[in-house]
């Protein structure tokens, strides 16, 4: 059987560009239009030339992709305007793009109240805008604003604005659910018509989650038969964001109803790259990645100790919908409470010990963790520090640096000028290879102070930890009052773009902070051969 | 038309404890089923009692609820063992619950090489078990483990389980997506088929969130004849998590084609709840809240400037699905809008304050929020911070002490026995009608010997405090490295058992918990007339 083929189109740098707290450089564009390329998807939309300094800069020098088209976005030309004279179409016509990407609205009421033109007026300008990009050797996408409202409203107009574009020879007609509130049944009923009585057409999608619907939306159209999807990384996008490109990708990839009946840009090789550039793209924003995410949240493939837990180690293929390493993901069996030795076994084997069942120190490392878990400690969010207790019973761990005393001082105090200022200072004691240092430091807070003092002078392993950074600081306090205990979850980054997370319990929580500062630099000594 | 009635199953406090990262306390897990039942689910489901320490105390004192059935999750018994000799089954008709939701599988495959018994004896101790139960007088919910899976492997077997447990006399089969690999297609095309092969029986979906589809493929089952909803609020759950019942509720309440045909517990009035709901869960588990989440996140009714944002000002029901006060969420724009006062208005009056929606006075307590709000401060977990802001505004807070300075001191060091041991000493200096006084103390932390420093000597106000105690304390930090916020929020009780909550925001953690506490300490002397 021939498969169709199935058009990818990515909206990260425009809509994505919508996200409440997004703000791409000119650089971010460039990384990310050539990792979307790299990817395989079909279509990257760049952005809206003439709408801000980035786009245009963006536009006026393409970045340079291997396979993908290259699309602006940009409104049609104003009624009542020539198509010579309006200046959001010149803009369009110098970006340096292969497609055009128009925006029209195809619900009546809209295009009377909003526009205040007549409908006629709004076809005509769809028609001279799409005309005139063509004859500027454009190909040329109009999306449809509104349009399943637009078509509940009045399917008559929703459905002459989608012909006029066919006829004026539009490449793709996509249908827009620009306020998200479209279900999956409606989509699917509205796609069918639309492909009915627009015969020829090559239809496309473009939902919006505020239903939490926006990648079975995208799914029921592909069957009602719209053959390019619309959506972003991660699901950036304004408000909920748009349809999920990281979730539809492996569906139509690995799902046998979609994967036989259609191929994609995107090949099963690159689909094991997925879970690194979803990561990338968080990272190159400076967004926590959701652990949730489906396919490649960290927590895409785990499983908390319970029920499940030995099931999925003696197999793991019926408890896993798809294949982790197909994502590029990983399997995770969280080390917690309930924790079975083949809990154990699994997540020795993750960090890359092999032993056997019986093996007297797998016991040992078990009865480690359930009483490191008594205490408060909680594994499953602080891979590093797993490591370094699996290791240490191991006796592969050595005394890198021994902290002898350290004090925090945090003081608020009017200062010369009279204001209420508070000041944290820490200072360190270690000891390496039998002499000891001093550090002091200032910090934002007492964690700060005691992290840059730590990391000031740990002699020959400085090198090492220059480039580490403190991305996340969590803390929980565990049954009330006095008698509580903090836990402490830090993770760190370095240049390279690796993290780790370690965790520190005690009574007192700058005693839980230290502990997991000092555990996720001996990690980062472990690992890095120090 | 009368409207069928859908039943909504919540597993928050059951599948949603699988969530990493998550662990519920007793506190925790009462807190949030009081809210369930208020909100007007149908069905809590507690925990597995006999799992862990945590469920099993939560079933032997149930929480009070006014609604909700509570049910109590565990396995059907073991083959080859007799329903009287099972542990398992022991503990289920001992915990104090109304329903028991038994699971039990639906594959072939993995009763033949999970359980290794034989496909009869699975559906025998399906019977026994739910047989056994009803005896027991609960009503029994059977969850049919992987069955879209094992449909697809063995349809026969698979509809088997399901007619046994109805021909038993369970009260609703629920079809579980094990793995959340199914997506609404076939959830739909199988729900159909069980609906006819086992007439007369009620069932219930239950599907994870894998493909990114299980709201769809739960509003997917309801189209194809399923009426009851198992899922969990904001999405918690293994893995990616369970079907979302945050953004499923809202759905089957405001969507025409869900709310003309069906009706569910949840009222409209109860609906405008839900962002607080959602909000408050976040809280207790200290997970920052998703802005992007459908209907209840931040950013869900955001508009950043772009092409749409002066449209909305115009007409906001064209550009948004549905009205943001329906669910208790709010609009977002860059420029002041009235939603703003009305919420002001609201929370004034919960806490007896009756002004005008003109009053200048609103207007200032407006502009203060939303100042703190972009510093970080978050009054829906802190009631007594609110209060305080507002009654200042108001001119009705006394300046009752003045702290001049403060230093806390936290030194880790060997003492004399030559053990490693922390200490944490506060010194505060306080002015009080004029005179000041500095007390110290040492604490278990350096925010416990703050604590006690401060509540040392508050002079004439002393009486008033004495029998105050730190309850909760929580830390959240915004963005990463050295440019973070950090918030705190503190929860104090008095010996009467009235608890209140305050919130510090400072770069500084020991700032941000002094705030809180000072706040906390304020409030007491405020409501106690001091």
């Amino acid at each position: 059987m021939t498969k169709e083929r199935l058009t990818l189109f990515d909206t990260t740098l425009r809509d994505g560009a919508q996200t409440t707290g997004v703000d791409f450089s000119l650089a971010d564009k460039r990384h990310i239009a050539a990792m979307l390329d790299d990817l395989g998807l079909d279509y990257i939309e760049g952005g809206y030339p003439g709408a801000n300094q980035t786009d245009t800069a963006f536009f006026s020098a393409r970045p340079k992709l291997n396979h993908a088209r290259f699309a602006a976005f940009g409104m049609v030309k104003r009624a009542g305007r020539s198509v010579e004279n309006d200046p959001g179409l010149a803009t369009l016509f110098g970006a340096d793009a292969d497609t055009i990407t128009f925006v029209a609205k195809a619900w009546d009421y809209h295009v009377r109240v909003a526009l205040g033109v007549s409908l006629e007026e709004n076809l005509e300008a769809i028609r001279l805008s799409i005309e005139a990009a063509l004859a500027h050797k454009r190909e040329v996408i109009l999306d449809c604003e509104h349009f399943f409202d637009g078509f509940k409203a009045d399917p008559f107009y929703a459905l002459n604005v989608a012909r006029t574009a066919f006829e004026a020879g539009a490449r793709w007609i996509v249908l827009c659910d620009t306020n998200g509130g479209a279900l999956p049944h409606e989509v699917e009923a509205i796609v069918a018509v639309v492909r009915d009585r627009v015969p020829g057409a090559y239809l496309g999608i473009h939902a919006h989650n505020d239903t939490d619907n926006a990648v079975a939306n995208s799914l029921a159209a592909v069957r009602a038969g719209v053959r390019q999807i619309h959506g972003a990384l991660n699901g950036l996008g304004e408000r909920c964001g748009n349809a999920n490109l990281t979730s539809i990708i492996p569906t139509l990839l690995l799902k046998p109803d979609f994967a036989d009946a259609f191929e994609i840009g995107v090949s099963l090789e690159k689909l094991k790259s997925l879970t690194k550039v979803s990561h990338t793209l968080d990272e190159l924003l400076n967004r926590a990645p959701n652990r949730h995410a489906p396919y490649v949240g960290a927590s895409a493939f785990a499983t908390k100790a319970g029920i499940h837990a030995s099931a999925v180690v003696k197999d793991p293929k019926t408890y896993e919908h798809v294949s982790p390493e197909a994502v590029g993901n990983k399997r995770r069996l969280l080390v917690s409470d309930q924790a079975g030795k083949s809990n154990i076994l699994a997540e020795l084997e993750r960090i890359g010990v092999k032993l056997e069942k019986n093996d007297a120190r797998v016991g040992r490392l078990l009865d480690e963790v359930k009483q490191k878990e008594a205490l408060g400690y909680a594994y499953e969010g602080a891979d590093a520090s797993f490591e370094l207790l699996a290791r240490r019973v191991l006796g592969e761990v050595p005394d890198f640096f021994d902290v002898e005393r350290f004090r925090v001082d945090v003081e608020r105090r009017h200062n010369a000028q009279g204001d209420l200022v508070t000041v944290s200072e820490a200072v360190v004691k270690v000891r390496i290879d039998g002499e000891t240092s001093i550090s002091a430091a200032e910090g934002e807070g007492p964690v700060n102070a005691l992290d840059l003092a730590l990391r000031k002078d740990l002699g020959k392993y400085q090198p090492f930890i220059e480039d580490l950074n403190l991305v996340d600081y969590r803390v929980r306090v565990f049954q009330g009052g006095t008698d509580a205990v903090t836990r402490v979850l830090v993770e760190f980054t370095d240049s390279s773009g690796e993290n780790w997370s370690t965790v520190g319990v005690s009574a007192n929580i700058i005693d839980a902070s230290f502990q997991a500062l000092t555990d996720a630099i001996t990690f980062r000594l472990l690992k890095s051969g120090a």
